[in-house]
């Protein structure tokens, strides 16, 4: 298996089927969809769906019965990234070099476009659920999952202690709460819904579970590393950004020598959860090292 | 039956069990229990969540197994107030008397005081269809309706609408479009959403839904009508704000007579679709009286 381009093919997949579920149609509301359209055809990664498939193969699912959910998964990061960018939150321009949604949509827009997207993830996931009849326990148990990890619960949650701690020092274990909320919680649930769907026993999403939350945090930290000494080109965005806005980070807290061993740590404990499952593990563990471990 | 203080029994039931879903824990990101509960217990009349118990007692449910679905529906409509009051949409500072949520909370945390809002009513009604498991499949298709009626294809559209037509002349069409989408559709949701949840029958339900258009339609001409002849401290808001806006009405599009004529005409159909049921149908008879043919 060469990773890349299974990577790339899993990305292309969800590309495709993004395009099938986002509306296009010509109506009087048609404005949202092309702003809806313009932030998730932004040049994600798909790293949340291409998890969230992944663990579904792993556990002996097919593709196209979580393609609704992966999509679904993608909507709802987009739309937090969104409303994350707002002159009320980060105040971002551009985002991966193109400007962010308000700057081409205006505000109000944004904010419908992010609201839409989120809202328009549950109508998708509740109408395959009511379509795959037999598999209709296990889909809201997979929704479940992504309902509590996106709310006050897990991302947004994560949002209001960023929000409420910019420029201010704060303590290791908020951190903590911000990393794991703000950007593993996600994760973890992309993986683990994946995995209900395919129909995981009790052991296997306990590994997967576990793989996940090592992935999760070991990515955020990874990405506060970068912000110190990625290369801009390859990031796609400006180094300097956290030191120039005040946010603490895993290094600026902890230092970057224990940020690095930590991040190790992280990615030797993912492997070490589902190395057991021997080949079957391989995408999983080439995905964390990508993850966890991306040296741009 | 003594209607006001029916009504006045349920808005209670109501209100306690937003008290009891709705979280206060103290926890890193408290601030925005504090925000979602702000908006929520600011004044509210619960119409939406009474319009969901009264059709689903019609049809022979129970008032206790509908509660977190009629909580979910008066959050997600207090996070679409939310974000209608901020700076890039209408610019409020006041709703019914009090200082709307941003001027409280600020922009960012009121953006995502209106996401965590959205985002729990989903998994409340989640948590809740797993939970009530033999009317799993009920629970679902109900918030399939409700999900359908908030997003874009619903009020999340006439939203749209109305925001890209302020301050243009538009069409009767267009008008239709907002009014029977950034209103009517989530009141049509909710009477749906409690009949399905109730157990009703399609005779039932094509009754209902007929019933719930009209009255749906009626209340917000009926809004229209009252920012020019109502009494601004019976509606506890200022009258003339939508000629003050320049904002297309129905009166500012067809004439005060017509727009009069036109709720009695919505009055009159929605009691027709409803009165074959005879004394059970008192109650949404009087809501109908209540909600379109309100004077103040």
């Amino acid at each position: 298996m060469d990773f890349k381009i299974e990577l790339q093919k899993k990305a292309d997949i969800i590309d495709k089927a993004l395009d099938k579920y986002l509306p296009k149609e010509t109506s009087p509301q048609n404005l949202i969809f092309d702003a809806m359209r313009y932030s998730v055809f932004a040049g994600g990664k798909r790293l949340r769906p291409i998890l969230m498939t992944a663990a579904s193969e792993f556990v002996g699912g097919k593709i196209d019965d979580i393609l609704p959910f992966a999509c679904a998964i993608e909507m709802i990061h987009t739309y937090s990234l969104i409303h994350d960018d707002l002159p009320a939150m980060d105040n971002d321009d551009y985002r991966r070099g193109k400007l962010t949604n308000h700057k081409v949509y205006g505000e109000g827009i944004a904010i419908l476009a992010g609201d839409g997207l989120l809202n328009y993830a549950f109508e998708l996931m509740i109408k395959d659920a009511l379509e795959d009849n037999k598999n209709l326990q296990r889909k809201i148990l997979a929704m479940k999952e992504i309902a509590s990890a996106s709310g006050i619960y897990g991302m947004i949650g994560g949002q209001v202690v960023d929000l409420i701690s910019e420029s201010k020092k704060i303590d290791a274990d908020t951190l903590d709460y911000i990393h794991n909320n703000k950007t593993a919680a996600l994760i973890v649930a992309s993986i683990r819904a994946g995995a209900i769907i395919g129909g995981a026993d009790e052991e296997l999403l306990k590994c997967l579970t576990e793989f996940a939350k090592n992935v999760g945090l070991g990515f955020q930290i990874t990405d506060d590393i970068l912000d110190i000494v990625g290369d801009e080109k390859k990031l796609g965005k400006k180094v300097g950004s956290d030191i120039d806005n005040q946010k603490a980070t895993y290094p600026s807290i902890h230092g970057l020598d224990v940020s690095i061993k930590k991040v190790n740590e992280l990615f030797n404990k993912s492997v070490k959860s589902i190395e057991r499952f021997g080949e079957k593990a391989e995408f999983f563990i080439q995905l964390s090292d990508y993850l966890v471990k991306r040296e741009y």
